[in-house]
């Protein structure tokens, strides 16, 4: 079975080609220069003025994932799947330790929960939270089984939180063995105390969620995270960072060559505290750690992605429904489970930050797939158009237009963060290992097709 | 004709592939997993155990330039020649407006030079050494005829010196024309003064060349440059960037996202102030502008090239021979023709960063080559490895070694500053445009091959 | 002759202390605690409820300074009266040193224009505007002259500029004599640039004075002239900062311990572009340089105050008449004198600082008087009130109040720039050199009592 | 009972002046230049050719200190004897919480420990180990009661150890009441993983006691201790700084305007990890916490002092023998009492920094003296010689020489830290509250002279 994509421009995160693309099963097999292909081709796919990139790699998904009692509400299968609707064709979900538990066997739990289940590739990062002799071990295993990543927490006390002293112990362990810390970067002990006092001055609505993590806490252990980082030699990557404080920290570290990246998620670049200050309860759906900034962090977190001090735009995306779960919140902020819904929306809505003159065509595909895909150990296999890559491939059309919407969207949660955002660009095909899994007349994948991406290690290090 | 460069690893500068690469005629045609070709080949090159890369792309050298009299020993076809040999199949070379004269005439002037006796793809910059009303219109001319790169000196007065006056000037105009201002910063003005009282006190050996030229000032103009740039709104590309304190300039502009990047040389990365310190007019080899530095300023270099504050490695080949020329500064290292030979060795010496662990393969790519391209219009017409681009290509082997040495190098000077400097890797087989211009058995291009690159804008500007 | 000053505040620069100033001729001969002194005095003058400081000493004024065919209005007498009414006790003004003319010839002239006709005592800064082989051999002895301070230019190209070689070398000689080297710090090669084009754009009203002025270029130079300081290692002191990006350059420098002092003036601290800005040519009043800056700059001079980043205050009195002076300059901004009056004013004016929480109390005298003594090499004769020190002293009542006009100051100039502004805390005595040459009653003093100050070495040199 | 100081040279923060000073019982009655006092005189001392300045304060001593079954040796008694004997005329020592009892409580205990036994005069920190809400309004009587200063930990876990959480609680009460935090600022959980991890590798000798605390993480701590201070608004003062790193946080603080402060010790400027590698255990005498760092560190904390970002010397005086009391730490360097003897030194060492050229005069009594007054709420009353200020009063030989050792030195303690040493300068005449108690015939003074000082806040606070 092979495919011809004909007449795009393939785009790379260094510029872009008119090329025709030539896949064969679930690979690339050719680029050639237009009408260059010499052999013959079973489907051809019509790419006139459109842009062919590789598919988006959303490198930090919650799907199913426990909390509190309930769950996100987007499963494997109806979150790999609204990842495919949104040109996104890998995702890397995280496995979640319990305490008391094995890392070897939480990774089994979480290859049952998505093992024939996934619409598109995925792979797993690993939430270290309980740090000892044996948890240490098993990231050794964990790296033989295709997970080197390991996320650790500086929030959450008394749930995923580390103390300072485990983090440096798993750091020393990921200095050996090569895989990467990610950081959950607040400083989650002075939080929990600014939390109390506010719900014990009846001051309970959503907004307080935000005024309760103040950006400076998670500036600081951000530093802190750099820090032990820099005395173990372990490589760090804060995951979702939102505060300008944080950036500025990244920044200096990363000007002394020490192996520290940093992503951040749409919600930062596009929504505000003003949103979790919406009336009657509203702002509840935008509850999520960290929180929704003042404006003024924008513009920060976009030169961020300009000067590659962030390198990654992933999503975050945890959903939980409105009605029923975030109202578990009422009354009590700190009782709204924290995530929002976005693995659909990511390559849209970075796509306006093109639009407007944020980035560059080739900055859009390399913080939303390339990079991530390097620092996942997932190239050249994802990230790329090229022979030999897996077939995912994104068709996008710049000048078609939308509107988010609930109503719309295919993500299994009953609000969307965008709510009537009208954007320009939109997705037309998708291929995921060959198989054209979206295209104008609607979704043709499912569940089962997606594989579990055994990754190797991050290819930024020094 | 076609060609069929099979079994090597294909380096991009986001990493490597297994692929073959057709080319048809001057271009490449397409890129293909192994042995996925559908179509014929007139030529096979076979690429096992190599690396298959984009050509080179030197964006500093100074062919035949005039100097005091005298003039760079390399014509545009020696120069040229001996970059093919190094695997660069690009240099921009500069056209150096004289005073009183008008820059369309002085690359009137260059083109005649240039034109007809190149071995390889050219471009040009142009050297503004005289800012006036005319020279501010001509620039909007010469953006037209494909040289939008402006070069200034803030060093040589009475020569190529602009005041900060004149700078602010051309900015504007770049500004406003797309332009992007280069930059030679040093205080020439303090240089001069230290100079004039080191030769009165009898301090007249070659490595007062260095001492008269301290790092602080080399920080300062960059410093003002860069301030200028900020004040007008010009992007700003510091050419040959030398000293620590230069590079923490550039980092915290680039910090803050402004349009300012910079290129350092080989020179600076692997010879010192020492080799400047040689006995018996030893030194005089070494002298260029600006001059060798303390050892300590290597790491810092090397650490600036992984964090892409330096951005590109060019040469600033400007070759004078040791006898008769650089001897014209014995008594009087003032009168030593300033410049040193590289063209040849860029790619070699880079590729050691590599072996020695300062620089990842794909870094090797995108400073010699990628980068150079994107940042000087040429991309991907060069620096990519793509379908449609030109076929200059490097096939690179990492396992050979070579010794550097006058004996043996091809450029038309009597010395080499890196003599018998041990080197593992080495060219195999080079490209330009589709014709094979060096193998095992030598050197088969020539003159009148290399054709003149009119050159799209920068495309790193945010 | 005796005088006991009883019942009042002594202030420091390090506090307050109840106690009583015994004065013997022209200086203290004791302090004791109150009611302490056991022996007589002729004159007592009830300080209570009143602070009791050192005399104000202000640094940097201009008195009948030659400037573009005028001259600045206050002569030596006028000018010091007007300091003596704002309990200014010593001023150190400004020998203009002609192009082609010698530096102790200059010296000479200005003892001429000052000797016998200053009411307080005076000291003299050199302003050097004609380096050469004498000018620096007369820099030593200037300092044996007590005149150890020299004023360098990077504004005012043809007129008082010196280039970066030329204060190199002044530099060079400041290291080796003990000297200090003050700065204005502009890019005046830039800025002429950007006046002309206002200019011939007809941009010709007051402000554009500031818009052709960046704050920019005032940080540019003032990195720059650090730069030239530390290479040659001589102590310099930044003239009249106006721009945080200035401020934030000396800062950095002192943070690495350099030799490296500022001063600001009241109206960078009270005044703004929107004074400049004020219609019918009003903007005029208000045209010094550097200028009149944005008010955010406000905040940050403040601080630089508190933070001893700026570690004098005074006044660059220059007072140039709206009548006939500042009106050369209609329809030509750049022919407006530059010049503000303000002798009268400063300690006043920073006492506002006192009473809106800006400054504490012991940091008022500190900026004030303290500092400008130990920087300018007058302390302990000046500066503190301690046993042995001139008896220059200012009894000064917080609680009175008064308003600031032309109407009332005694400046030789025909409007205030602070005009209507109502004040908190007023002058009450003055005593210059055991002289009460201001009281309730009016002005006692006269021209011919103040002596001019030979001066010792700056004192805070590291 | 009068006394006058004749024929010295009386210094202060600023300079020195010519003067003689009246002592009448225990306050200093006046200062006059030489020879001016008018009044009569019980005794007459001769300081001519000596330096006259306000008695040191050693605002960090640790007396009859509880620290694991053991305590340290200097009783208020023998350790403020030891002060005086250097020159300290008032100290500040640390009462310290013990979980689950009471601020007050411990307050009592303190003054039962130290009222009538002080040979100089003394105040109270409190150390704060157990905040909860009790303890939090008890800060609020504690500064009522002269004791405004709050040491917390964030080293030690499980014994003075506070959570960020604490932290920011008593920070936020300190903003209200006008206390100031002072801080321990060592990741001490990062710390005991690093102690663990030595020891069970066999790593147990006294220099692991340096190398399981590395200075990254006494920066860190700083940088989040000041984080903090920021959230909260509270004033924050770093004790013992050691390292560069800290430094380097708190330089960036106070550049910013934030009420920072910090203090270093005579160890960290004169000692290094080299004395605690010494053979046989003679390390253990070196064992302080922050431990002693590479000599790298000592030129950057002269220069630290030099520009104010650390702006007082004390001793963290806190001695235990090497006989029986070290020794307990024999196979396992945690078990080494923390804490090195000094009070008695701290004048002199500091001295010999003025002497190499590291500070100046006036520097070296701001330092040991005058800062410390305003930083601790006692200034006039001690830290300057003014009129109606304590007569604690220091006449000091800047001629004289001496060798410290273990064998001549007053304090309780069975070996120097400095022994051998050899020092130019020494203590001739001190003066406590009016009272010689060291003169060239010996020790006049006793327990019991020294006072309680009920302090008021901190004077530096913008």
């Amino acid at each position: 079975m092979s495919i011809l994509i004909k007449g795009g421009t393939v785009l790379s995160s260094t510029g872009s080609v008119r090329a025709d693309v030539v896949v064969e099963g679930e690979r690339i097999l050719a680029v050639t220069a237009p009408d260059g292909w010499a052999g013959q081709a079973d489907t051809v796919i019509d790419a006139t003025g459109k842009y062919v990139l590789p598919g988006g790699i959303d490198g930090h998904t919650h799907m199913e994932m426990p909390f509190g009692g309930t769950a996100s509400v987007d499963t494997f299968e109806t979150g790999t799947i609204a990842a495919a609707w949104g040109g996104t064709t890998t995702v890397v979900d995280f496995a979640v330790q319990a305490k008391g538990s094995s890392l070897l066997s939480t990774l089994d739990k979480w290859h049952e929960k998505a093992d024939g289940n996934c619409a598109i590739d995925y792979g797993f990062h690993m939430i270290v939270s309980d740090v000892n002799d044996g948890t240490l071990k098993e990231m050794d295993a964990c790296i033989d089984a295709g997970v080197n990543t390991f996320k650790m927490f500086m929030a959450y006390p008394g749930v995923f939180y580390s103390t300072d002293g485990e983090i440096l112990r798993a750091m020393q362990r990921a200095r050996g063995n090569g895989g990467t810390i990610m950081m959950h970067a607040e400083n989650g002990i002075a939080i929990d105390e600014l939390v109390a006092q506010a719900l014990s001055e009846g001051r309970t609505e959503p907004v307080q969620h935000a005024l309760t993590r103040p950006p400076e806490l998670e500036g600081e252990a951000t530093h802190r995270a750099i820090q032990l980082a820099k005395v173990t030699g372990a490589p760090l990557y804060i995951v979702h960072l939102s505060a300008m404080q944080a950036l500025a920290e990244v920044a200096a570290a990363r000007d002394t060559g020490q192996n520290v990246f940093a992503e951040t998620c749409p919600q930062y670049l596009f929504l505000s505290i003003e949103d979790l200050a919406k009336p009657e309860f509203e702002g509840a759906k935008f509850v999520a750690s960290p929180p929704l900034r003042d404006k003024e962090h924008q513009p920060k977190l976009w030169q961020g992605l300009r000067t590659n001090d962030l390198s990654v735009v992933s999503t975050d995306h945890c959903p939980f429904c409105f009605v029923e779960q975030k109202e578990l919140g009422r009354g009590d902020f700190s009782k709204i489970p924290n995530g929002m819904p976005g693995v659909e929306h990511r390559m849209d809505l970075i796509y306006q930050g093109v639009v407007g003159g944020e980035l560059s065509l080739s900055r859009w595909v390399e913080v939303t797939s390339t990079t991530p895909a390097r620092m996942f150990g997932l190239y050249p296999r994802k990230g790329v158009i090229a022979p030999g890559s897996d077939a995912d491939i994104l068709v996008y059309d710049p000048e078609a237009t939308q509107v988010l919407s609930a109503e719309t969207h295919h993500m299994n949660v009953d609000y969307s963060a965008y709510e009537g955002m009208r954007l320009k660009g939109r997705v037309d095909t998708v291929l995921s290992r060959g198989r054209v899994v979206v295209d104008g007349s609607g979704f043709h994948g499912g569940r089962g097709h997606g594989r579990f991406l055994s990754r190797e290690l991050n290819q930024y290090l020094n």
